[in-house]
């Protein structure tokens, strides 16, 4: 008990009005099942607390507003069409760069990515995001060294996944990185879900004329 | 915009408290970009209107009441630890019987096979659900035609899927029937999954001894 419990980390995911469901859920189902057997801990944020409506429209609840949010080990930051409106929230932007500082790591689904590149935290690193939206997102970021075909990129504490289902591969292969690889499988199985082990693995650039 | 409106479905979603997360979001997310398009709608539902907690942790809202609900055309219910205690709500099982009576499709994804078992509906038909529970869910119905190797299961109105990411290749099928093959590839194009096609294809059965 003693020694899980001084290895929990916390999980902050960010929600924000328009949201991807699976963008957050998918990580949150296996960081989830990580947290059930004491792995760590997830919370909430948002602008404000309470109820965020998510892209598709159902909606879900922060529990803290930005500022109240305690210490978070592994920042989730989901894509969906509100980082359209998000990526010149100065707010917003200026939090994520305060609490990535601070972080072990940095995650991000979708055009999750763009909030990070606006944010100034991928300029000179690696990075990926969802192929659909591939060109608007590289505009976020000049100095970002995009890469056009990947499942997830990960470079020091950051890794940048490519869209929605993406990050449950991204997540699993942190998960591999934070508890060992024998627990992330546990976990995907326990998901039932075929992971995609190799960050390479990416049919969606093709299919999107990226490469 | 007439015939996608007179063609438009409501998609309606049972909550309750210890519900899996992706058992619902990972659904949601293909019916909510299936919704974007107009081939949809979307309603959240639980005994009591409001904040509902997943088995993770993280809450999301019901828009209604069981009992407000508005007609519901495709039913989802998830599984989850809170099954163990739903399975013996019979307000609940009732709702579901007379919902699903009126439904034109009635899914479940993992353990949320074994509320539509103990609501009688699936009596004498073949059904799935997940691996790692399955000898809890059996013992849920004694006439139903289990399925011990199947991704999910479609018989008549009903279809059961396997465990957790299970759901998500069980509604690209159940879209793909609704509106068509080339609208869920499609959906599973946008949310860049690997969509598995084929419901026998389930490589958790082994794992977990029942083959």
């Amino acid at each position: 008990m003693t020694s899980s419990m001084t290895s929990q980390r916390t999980v902050g995911v960010l929600l924000f009005e328009g949201f991807e469901l699976l963008d957050v859920f998918g990580p949150l189902e296996a960081w989830g099942i990580h947290a059930a057997s004491g792995g760590c801990s997830i919370v909430m944020g948002a602008e404000k607390a309470g109820a965020v409506k998510s892209a598709q429209g159902p909606r879900a609840i922060a529990d803290y507003a930005l500022a109240d949010c305690p210490p978070i080990d592994v920042i989730l930051v989901p894509g969906g069409i509100g980082t359209r409106r998000e990526v010149t929230n100065a707010a917003l932007l200026e939090w994520l760069a305060r609490r990535a500082a601070e972080a072990e790591i940095v995650s991000s689904v979708c055009t999750g990515a763009a909030l990070l590149a606006r944010a100034g935290l991928l300029d000179g690193r690696r990075a990926t995001s969802n192929k659909l939206s591939f060109k608007w997102v590289i505009e976020q970021g000049a100095a970002v060294e995009w890469v056009r075909q990947a499942r997830w990129v990960e470079d020091g504490k950051f890794a940048t996944s490519s869209g929605v289902s993406a990050g449950i591969d991204m997540t699993l292969a942190l998960i591999a990185r934070l508890a060992g690889a024998a627990t992330a499988e546990q976990i995907a199985i326990r998901m039932e879900y075929e992971w995609h082990r190799d960050p390479a693995w990416d049919p969606f650039a093709k299919i999107h004329g990226l490469v």
